[in-house]
């Protein structure tokens, strides 16, 4: 499940293809790949980086059991030689990134992998497998972290996650977003995400009364009582929460908070809150889920329901309006030559680059510059080396620090980025030397490597 | 990464919170829970089931290790005295279930779990987890089955997919679903999905010349040649494959096939095909990817692109459509007592259920109806039992047997809802006895057990 755990074979088969055909012909030499955005999708102002962590530990980690390499030999896709050769596969290259939690925009690399070119070919499909979904995951929840204003924010959403890994990873690129917590335990447990939860429609069902549902739950969980009172009438619900209060408050236990999940939630959570203050509960909260996302969280809070947390599941850990980033890794250098790929629509900036960012006199971003990296421009760099020869350069970032980098971001965003709307792209300029390198890979490819066509 | 792996704690804080409140309260009793969709997402005339190998192994092999347990404990969570309850913890249950592969519809209950209650709630989320990402992947797969005609079709989609587990699962669902293969080595080696590889952009990038490139794979790998040809220019490319063509024949290797990337792949594909039947190629098969799904695939062929085979990746893997589905596993039935969830928007069909499928003389659908478990109607019943007291009732089916199960299954489809755009719903029907039932337990819910309000 963990990154840990990551097979050797969980790759494209064309990687080993390739590899064993860069060994026949030598062509080992230093490669220079990285990964970046194409375009950004249609409701989105700013990406947010997240996944290095993961790339790190698998680049770290990586190699093939003896198991993987028999059965590569017995699958018959590969030479016998060039499964000796994978024997020994371990990767010695560097890593440059953006630090977890940084917003950028397309065309800027966020990670750059130089390495001998098999090394930097084969890590290719993993690496895009990890960045990708943190990435969108990340990009995602930060939405509802400017939508919330605020207000206590959980991933619900495991069980539409897209399989194990997913649902994992969605709890910390949202925590990583600003989120509080998720319900996912082993989220917990592997990344320190707080563990939060309340109870589900078919506790209330099993028992032949909510009254009595709600009275079991809260001596079982007493320190943690919020009781979903929406399974057969919300207000009805809430005035048995008013009722029950009295009893448990004689057994020493106090009501945390209600959960709506279903119906007009602007209009019950006013309704309830209503009935909890009349009550004397105007310290239970009121949490409201139900899939819910960024837009309609925006909208409970322009219309001014009271509402103190949201539990968001499907919209967060699928990104349902954007599930997936156009982005690429591709070769930029090789043995030292800029390189560039230019298929229709798809064309690349070359070389090894660096992205500038700058800053107005309130710490806000005004502009990035794309560029070589031996070219540097006003701002501050965004990529730094994290990794080299294989190891990395200083300890793990723990998730509180990646956390803390990715609201001081979003602090930086200037107010149109903050918006949830679609607002006037960031300005991202690409540098007159790195212009100039494109045009030149240009001429190489057109004229070969001779000069003539 | 496989589903053997599941850790215990991946699911949400609720499931062992409301499991300790079951077991406070007693409440241990027969539970039924069924898995259903409320509603097909706006492209999708009807869903392919899968997932259920998956959900049996995790409920065969699912058990706490010593280390969860002492997480647990530390973690703080839940009493001690749960904890040790924990340590027994086997699934002991009973599962009905539709065939993976099965076509099915909204309401339409896929898989019943009956076991005692907390046992039947903690599965949930796993369930819930490893089902839907298939049955969506399936239900996407197989619109770009029915779209390509019988082309080859390959799951090029790793990379974008979120995570490693859903990479896998994506390329077992969709081998399924009747793709030919996919890209993904671990598919292989875990299910046995044909592995299949062309290069990549950057083999071309990384060579001084397009033929430099072509020469050394050809020679690294003569079994399989398929080449990359859109990388500067398509047409460019597809003449240099005609030049080098007598070169390789005379090393006894012969090209295999083209893969176009990038551009008009119709106006590409046309000028390729004459390029190659010109250079005496027409053998060599032209092969496309590049952000293609059902849609773009049908249009070419609609307007008779020549092309043999397809790659298909991000809207494959992520169902970039419809990442989601609107589905539950929801509680029908508590010891011995039929139960309904009526939340607004979101109420369900109690007790035990049945659906049965009529099909016409020609064996094509022509109506479903949902119906009690003991109240049989003409047709086909759906569900079987495939799982008693924790055992399977049989052995596994290989991938092979439930592949060709969907192909039936496709055949049985009439041409309405084999149209990959949007037709008139399909009948599925409530029976009168079914009707019945949740009208005496809203009366239930309404005046509670005694009979009053």
């Amino acid at each position: 499940m963990s990154d840990r755990q990551t097979s050797f074979l969980l790759t494209d088969l064309y990687q080993f293809a390739m590899m064993q055909a860069y060994l026949e012909a030598g062509a080992t030499h230093t490669a220079v790949f990285e990964f970046f955005v194409r375009k950004l999708p249609a409701s989105r102002n700013f990406l947010m980086a997240a996944g290095l962590e993961q790339v790190l530990r698998f680049l770290e980690d990586i190699r093939p059991s003896e198991d993987e390499l028999s059965w590569l030999e017995q699958s018959g896709h590969f030479s016998p030689s060039f499964i000796e050769a994978l024997r020994s596969f371990r990767f010695t290259g560097d890593v440059h990134a953006m630090p977890e939690g940084t917003v950028f925009f397309p065309n800027e690399p966020i990670i750059r992998i130089t390495a001998p070119l098999p090394q930097a070919q084969y890590v290719e499909t993993r690496i895009i497998n990890l960045v990708h979904i943190q990435t969108v995951l990340a990009s995602k929840a930060v939405r509802m972290v400017l939508a919330a204003q605020g207000r206590t924010l959980v991933d619900f959403g495991l069980r539409r996650a897209h399989g194990a890994e997913a649902g994992l990873l969605a709890a910390r690129a949202s925590y990583v977003a600003g989120f509080n917590g998720s319900a996912n335990v082993q989220a917990e447990r592997d990344f320190g995400v707080p563990a939060f939860g309340t109870m589900a429609h078919s506790f209330v069902q099993a028992f032949d009364s909510e009254d009595a549902a709600f009275e079991s739950f809260a001596k079982a969980r007493p320190e943690n009582v919020v009781l979903l009172i929406d399974t057969y009438d919300t207000q009805e619900g809430a005035r048995r929460v008013v009722k029950l209060a009295p009893k448990l408050q004689a057994l020493g236990i106090s009501i945390g908070g209600v959960r709506l999940d279903s119906g007009d939630l602007r209009e019950l959570a006013k309704a309830v809150r209503q009935i909890l203050d009349e009550g004397g509960l105007s310290d239970v909260t009121i949490f409201a889920s139900g899939g819910l996302d960024e837009n309609s969280i925006s909208e409970l809070l322009a219309k001014r329901a009271p509402i103190d947390g949201f539990g968001v599941g499907t919209s967060l850990t699928t990104s349902t309006d954007a599930p997936a980033l156009d982005c690429a890794y591709k070769l930029q250098e090789y043995g030292g030559q800029a390189r560039r790929k230019r298929s229709a629509g798809k064309a690349t900036w070359p070389g090894r680059k660096q992205v500038w960012r700058r800053l107005d006199s309130a710490g806000k971003l005004t502009g990035d510059v794309i560029t070589l990296e031996d070219d540097p421009q006003r701002g501050v760099p965004l990529l730094k080396q994290v990794m080299r020869a294989g190891k990395r350069l200083g300890p793990a970032l723990s998730l509180k620090e990646t956390r803390a980098h990715a609201a001081s971001q979003l602090d930086a965003l200037p107010d149109a980025l903050r918006d949830i709307t679609k607002t006037a792209p960031y300005e991202v300029q690409i540098s007159p030397r790195l212009r100039a390198l494109a045009a030149e890979v240009d001429r190489f490819i057109d004229e070969g490597p001779d000069g003539k066509p």
